[in-house]
């Protein structure tokens, strides 16, 4: 929903915080003080990575002074697994599963490589894509075509749900588009070929619910919209289709407990029959704690708020950008409903967002397109969206 | 080599330093200080994960620090990419090879499952193991064998190499074994089928040259005899069996750079042609920054004066245990040579491992055998040994 459709845009060059902040109930101050660059900067980059707060940075440092001074010996793997738990729970939370169902995992990609590497998939078979897809899903894409010979088809953002055929296996698409921010057609929801959704911009930016999506695997990152460090991410799969992916890479982490004191033989290593029978090699315990107090910021302030909050600021720079003639990638505010993204057009984006990098905004353009693209997140505020509009016509 | 065999074995419960100083000739006071946990237990679990030193913590804390102040866009990147770069380059320096040819890990177990999910192998090809390897690798060894119909068969450890048979595609074994510290035979540097070496208690623990081990491959660990942070490791290919490897998981950091501003399509994405094609998803700037101040530590003190001191801390410990009439996992002096990993019968390995933490003495267990094992780095001393000894006999 715009601004204008509510009514209550401010449309003048100076924005007002008073209206957000009271349709989103959310005490923008006090979240803008746990993340230390908003003193500085206007960080407009969650989408690559979010800006960090600091409790995550004490959180980090604690843990590793902890490691340092007393050890890594049986307390300090008890304590690692006390910490996956919380953030399994955490995340399942979020996305409206069981804990049982979310794998933990060290980014958005390895998630996605997860599903397609373990579905059983002949020859022939065909994966269903979009035209709109990050690397990080077109990599895993790629290595099925190549080494296992499936038919990989691209169809059209708006289209994908129409676009199934006879011979397709698996929907594997973005969540939310990395390039507009426009959310997946609600038809997928209602397809009956399972569905791989590429969360990387969604969870923590939107509202998030795989109950809803109806998809059978989610797999989202840590470090963009939940403000986590770098390498963290979950895998949501749903009971049954974790009953069918193979489990091609083994650790540590996936074995269910042996009892105390047997030895370890190629017979006795059984798989957890919950998730954690893929979840990545390992997360250290200064990792899980960062991702975990991050988590705790957002979650303290309100995840409606938060994404309330978000929603409006974006739909308030789309229209404020639009008012002041750039040309959005997205026209229709109808489809850019709920966007959390804002891109829009530059003639020279890499030069732009240089200039706007020196002037303190920080975004990212989008190769191949001629765009920059805003994140805008809830720690965001007026100030930060007046700044870029200055910037840009500076 | 033993202490006996050297003359120079001081067989008294209390340890004299000055002799090992004098081989090693390296400051162990200075080394020591390094490490916080040193001032107050007897660290000796390097073999499960190595002390951490407080320049590793220090790095850690200070690249989280200037992510949550400065932002994580592309600037993080380049430093990310300059950090890669130079563990990459510092972990090909110690393992004796080219820096294109070592991948960056997240531990030993991915490494190991990196080559054998990349090689073709049909139903009855044969890998041959041992009967002394850790639970990273015969995960992986199960998983070929229930996916892909692969022969797995286990030799005798002393009789690997002969054990060769005409079905034979790979070797896969622990260069160094985890149970008893002893090297692999070198007859399998002679052999015509590839190798795969588990180096988690190899590399740092012991002098590794992947030319003189004429290995087609190396899987070790950071986080160990390097004093890495959890999460680190690294995978050496030799540029044969690198050409041969399928790569089934893709993402940015395995592919070869687009031009500029290109758009990302299917077709586009190339991978790199050296050993990046096969990082890990992602390692963060403060788990690179902790890696390599940590091997830092190491190298400053010389990479020659550890490794020497180490194994003869190792054989005095085995001479004392023994002259206690402590047995010993591996009795013969001979095949004890160059270990750092001293194992010893214990009557109830997990009751003994708890009441030495209890007195500040941290080792472990090896389950499923009657053993205690101590792991004996550089960074311990006679203090440590003797403390262990005396906790053992009260």
């Amino acid at each position: 929903m715009t601004n204008r459709a509510r009514n209550r845009a401010p449309r003048s060059p100076r924005l007002s915080s008073a209206l957000v902040l009271d349709i989103a109930q959310l005490d923008a101050s006090a979240l803008r003080e746990q993340f230390p660059i908003l003193d500085r900067l206007a960080y407009l980059n969650a989408g690559t990575d979010g800006p960090l707060p600091d409790a995550a940075v004490r959180a980090a440092a604690q843990e590793l002074r902890r490691e340092a001074e007393n050890g890594r010996t049986h307390l300090h793997f008890e304590r690692r697994k006390e910490l996956s738990r919380s953030l399994r729970t955490a995340y399942a939370s979020i996305l409206g599963c069981a804990a049982e169902d979310i794998a933990l995992t060290t980014c958005t990609s390895e998630g996605l490589a997860l599903v397609l590497e373990g579905l059983s998939l002949a020859p022939g078979d065909e994966i269903l894509t979009s035209d709109e897809e990050h690397p990080g899903l077109l990599g895993a894409l790629a290595a099925a075509r190549q080494l296992r010979g499936v038919r990989v088809r691209q169809a059209p953002w708006t289209e994908i749900a129409a676009a199934v055929g006879p011979r397709t296996r698996l929907v594997a698409c973005s969540h939310v588009s990395w390039m507009t921010g426009r959310h997946a057609p609600a038809a997928l929801a209602a397809l009956d070929v399972p569905v791989l959704l590429d969360g990387a911009q969604g969870v923590g930016a939107v509202p998030t619910d795989v109950r809803a999506l109806r998809c059978a695997a989610y797999a989202g990152a840590g470090q963009k919209w939940l403000c986590g460090p770098d390498g963290t991410g979950m895998l949501y799969v749903s009971p049954e289709l974790r009953s069918e992916l193979a489990v091609g890479r083994r650790s540590y982490a996936n074995f269910a407990p042996a009892p105390a004191g047997a030895a370890v033989d190629l017979q006795s290593l059984a798989l957890h029959e919950d998730a954690r029978r893929l979840d990545t090699y390992l997360l250290s315990a200064e990792v899980l704690a960062a991702a975990l107090a991050a988590v705790e910021v957002l979650r303290a302030a309100g995840w409606d708020a938060i994404h309330t909050r978000a929603r409006l600021l974006a739909a308030q720079l789309a229209e404020e950008l639009s008012a002041r003639g750039r040309e959005l990638a997205v026209a229709s505010p109808r489809e850019r409903e709920g966007a959390t993204l804002v891109s829009f057009a530059s003639a020279d984006p890499v030069a732009e967002r240089e200039r706007l990098a020196a002037r303190g905004v920080l975004l990212r353009d989008i190769p191949g397109r001629p765009w920059l693209r805003a994140s805008v997140g809830a720690w965001n505020d007026e100030g930060d969206l007046a700044r870029l509009l200055e910037a840009l016509e500076s």
